[in-house]
């Protein structure tokens, strides 16, 4: 965990003598704790974790190599930080996420704004390149993944409940070792499946459905996402078309990651596949995202995206084509990138194979 | 629903014209609707929904009396909506939530900072009354959570494993129509339960373990909280000792509670009790919470509360007592404020019955 706080302080922004962390999962990020208030970085020395009352014991009893300090009844967060480092303009505290509400009674208390630096972006970029142990972590949620996708593949069918399909697959997951889903699960049938995010209906399926099944597990806070589409029954020349589309157009963004790769060119690689066949302008959402302790980090793999890939960046590839009246197909793999191209972390069978 | 957005304009703050919902969960209060960026209403006319493309088409499909405006790839959402209605100091645009960098952003689009209302409150405090169909959501989510504990009942001995617990309980809840947990489900068992909010090391019960189990389900987005505390095998003397405190404690303070009441005194009534016993500052946490679309919201029931309880909000009840090196003891129930008292939701056993 130190190396993170290292790399972290290795970035601080010009003036800054302390970075506060409140985003919660930043925290986790840094300490593997998850029921503080807030983590002080200073450029010098050890760091402070401030706890309500109610975690206090807890924080003590698991947390190492960090001061703990109760943030008692009463007591203004803002004002104990205060008290306990200086903010200047030439001292200034850097902070990763915060309101506006939050960020101006902390200009109350400073007495000027120009001591205050908003640097989310820092910590995001610093999680974005996983670590051996978080790739580990992201690896077993994958496995989990892939259990959950298997169960669907077994329990899909005309005459199954879009509900019954969601508790077998988040049973599966949490008897495979899962801390809980990824995300809320997506199952969409039918024309749903046109929605991207569907809100699922408790829709039965039907025969010859499209039936979507967008899911994740947990392990020790690390996030896996995978997506793949079943057809119920028989699949029809026009599904058989769509899925080959969309299958071919990750095969082609896939080859192209590695590390340097520009985010905005791997999106392409599909977009452009998609779009110079009949389901033009189909594929409406990006190609992919980071995921780690949340499910959406960076990078972003989009059109407009100026990121560029690392090697421990973990992503998804997801393209789709969604087509109103008819339904939708997508398919998503959680893929590491690596110095010469990838590693698919999930691994779960794409059926039907065309 | 267009109750909702009355109420909201009929608060809204001096010289505000235009009211901005960025919060996710503030726009599934006015819209039922899971997948926008932002909701505007203004004090006459039309209220526009701003869609990314993703979710265009299902918006349109699922959102009724609102103008949908899909947000392109590259466009600015601020710069947009201020293309769209004026923002001057005299027509100012409320915020319920929105991050400094945004507010620095909207700054920069709108050329004053004081034709800005960070206004938040306004929407919580209308969230925390519930109306008839609200509370018949969270009612319903109640029983899924009451099977919930059924289960947990059934299978919590020694030689369980904590994780298999979880598995059980959730598959339940799910098979009964729950859309989700309403949180990430705690199982904390022998000395981990001394942590209110302790993280779940998938530990095998022993004999003589008190096991605390705090879960929710979710319906139509509404979310329900109950916690039992189950001792795996005979109870002892000391358990039962503390058992009895906080059942105590849980119905001396329900029985303070009516529209009209003070947070504070409704805690103060379970707290006052335990501290008069050998228990003393064993009460780590405040008693209660505001439950509906979140888990958390408003009216807090703790010692430095200012709320006053109203006909129609949603709280939680959930004294506990935690003593490093021995565990913890909770008893929770969600309980709708009457205008003469209280109606409980939850209506699991409370067991061993003491």
């Amino acid at each position: 965990m130190d190396n993170r706080i290292l790399k972290l302080k290795n970035q601080f922004p010009q003036d800054t003598t302390n970075f506060l962390i409140l985003n919660n999962t930043n925290i986790v990020y840094f300490t593997e704790f998850n029921g503080a208030t807030a983590l002080l970085v200073p450029q010098y020395g050890e760091n402070t974790l401030y706890v309500s009352e109610t975690n206090f014991e807890q924080a003590k009893h698991e947390v190492k190599n960090t001061i703990i300090k109760k943030i008692s009844r009463g007591e203004n967060l803002f004002q104990k930080i205060c008290q306990d480092v200086k903010i200047s303009v030439k001292t200034k505290l850097s902070i990763d996420s915060i309101s506006i509400e939050n960020w101006k009674n902390l200009t109350k208390i400073t007495g000027d704004e120009n001591s205050l630096v908003a640097a989310g972006n820092i910590v995001m970029g610093l999680r974005a390149v996983k670590t051996t142990d978080e790739i580990e972590l992201i690896r077993k949620a994958c496995r989990i993944a892939d259990a959950g996708i298997n169960t669907a593949y077994e329990i899909v069918k005309p005459g199954v409940n879009e509900q019954e399909i969601i508790a077998e697959i988040e049973y599966t997951m949490r008897k495979q070792g899962s801390s809980g889903t990824a995300f809320d699960t997506i199952v969409t049938s039918g024309t749903n499946s046109a929605f991207p995010h569907g809100t699922y209906r408790k829709r039965t399926i039907k025969e010859g459905d499209l039936v979507i099944i967008d899911l994740g597990a947990t392990v020790g806070f690390y996030r896996s996402d995978i997506t793949r589409t079943i057809v119920a029954g028989k699949i029809n020349s026009k599904q058989q078309e769509v899925y080959k589309t969309v299958k071919t157009a990750q095969d082609l963004a896939t080859k192209t990651i590695m590390a340097g790769a520009k985010a905005a060119e791997v999106d392409a690689a599909a977009r452009t596949f998609i779009n110079k066949t009949r389901f033009r302008d189909c594929f409406v959402h990006n190609l992919g995202h980071g995921v780690g302790l949340d499910i959406h980090e960076a990078p972003t793999l989009s059109p407009d995206s100026k990121d560029v890939l690392n090697t421990g960046n973990v992503i998804t590839v997801e393209p789709g084509i969604y087509i109103v009246g008819f339904g939708g197909i997508r398919i998503e793999d959680t893929i590491l990138v690596t110095k010469d191209g990838t590693e698919k972390l999930t691994n779960a069978t794409i059926s039907p194979s065309i």
